[in-house]
């Protein structure tokens, strides 16, 4: 199955997980394994705190401090940090499924991490 | 499965492999993949050397230094730097089983990495 | 299934889509997960752009600034940078297969990412 992510900034994470858990249930999938895999090189997926969006603004902010916008890079693109975060983030995360539900922690939540404007995720969960 | 890990310093690496394996076996699971998902926001899982307990030392330090433990964090609670490092080293991996033996290479070990005192680690392995 | 990667650099990144292509297809895997992990503790899996070759080098050059070549490592055998990255970057990558083929976006490729020039990747895609 795949999904499309509307992304709106340079640097984003945004929150997948009732997407996600909806493919589950409308594929009828009540036990096993559910990887979601992003199809893109500036984008990743990561699993971390959903209550607080503030989490999220702190790991975008030390990141972008990790990989500099600006620095030597021979990519002519310019959006070789972009490529440098999905490589460090990872380009999927897998959760158990039971009984039809995603099995996460109580502040777990599954969310699309992007890092350059023009990039519109496009998700494959299977 | 889920396994409880107690932990003893704000940030930490615990060799899980053992735990792990009598899993593996205790389960009856003879061939397949064996994920380890942790279900925390501020712990994570990684698999690296287990035979010089110095090796985990240094993946600590440059760990901490690459996350500062100060820094413009809007999280209330204190802890970013703790979900970043979760982000970073990611939630979960997968090992491969065959003949009821987790398929790691001669040096690698499956650890738990914790980065706040009170965060205690509560193991999903599936 | 093993596979032998040989190095060439210190740090390097060598992309093996091909031959785990060739693996999905010699073993007859209509679909499915390809589930590519590497047994050694100072190389990793990757997931990344494969049409410019300049990607993988500032990739490289940003994961060599962020972790320290030289720093107060207690690890004897002064390879801990590379566990470090070992460790950031992963141990393994997951990819659906559909009907024989791995599903990648447009520009993915896989890559081993190795960091010392003594190590040689080898390589298990089950």
């Amino acid at each position: 199955m795949r999904l499309t992510i509307k992304t709106h900034a340079q640097t984003e994470m945004i929150d997948v997980t009732a997407l996600i858990q909806q493919q589950v249930v409308d594929n009828g999938l009540a036990n096993g394994l559910c990887m979601v895999f992003v199809p893109h090189t500036t984008a990743a997926v990561t699993i971390n705190e959903s209550a607080d969006p503030a989490v999220r603004e702190d790991i975008l902010m030390v990141l972008n401090q990790m990989v500099p916008w600006k620095a030597a890079y021979r990519h002519m693109e310019g959006n070789s940090p972009a490529h440098l975060k999905a490589s460090i983030i990872g380009a999927s995360e897998t959760v158990a499924v039971e009984n039809g539900r995603l099995v996460l922690g109580t502040w777990q939540g599954i969310f699309s991490v992007n890092s350059t404007a023009r990039e519109r995720g496009n998700w494959t969960s299977t």
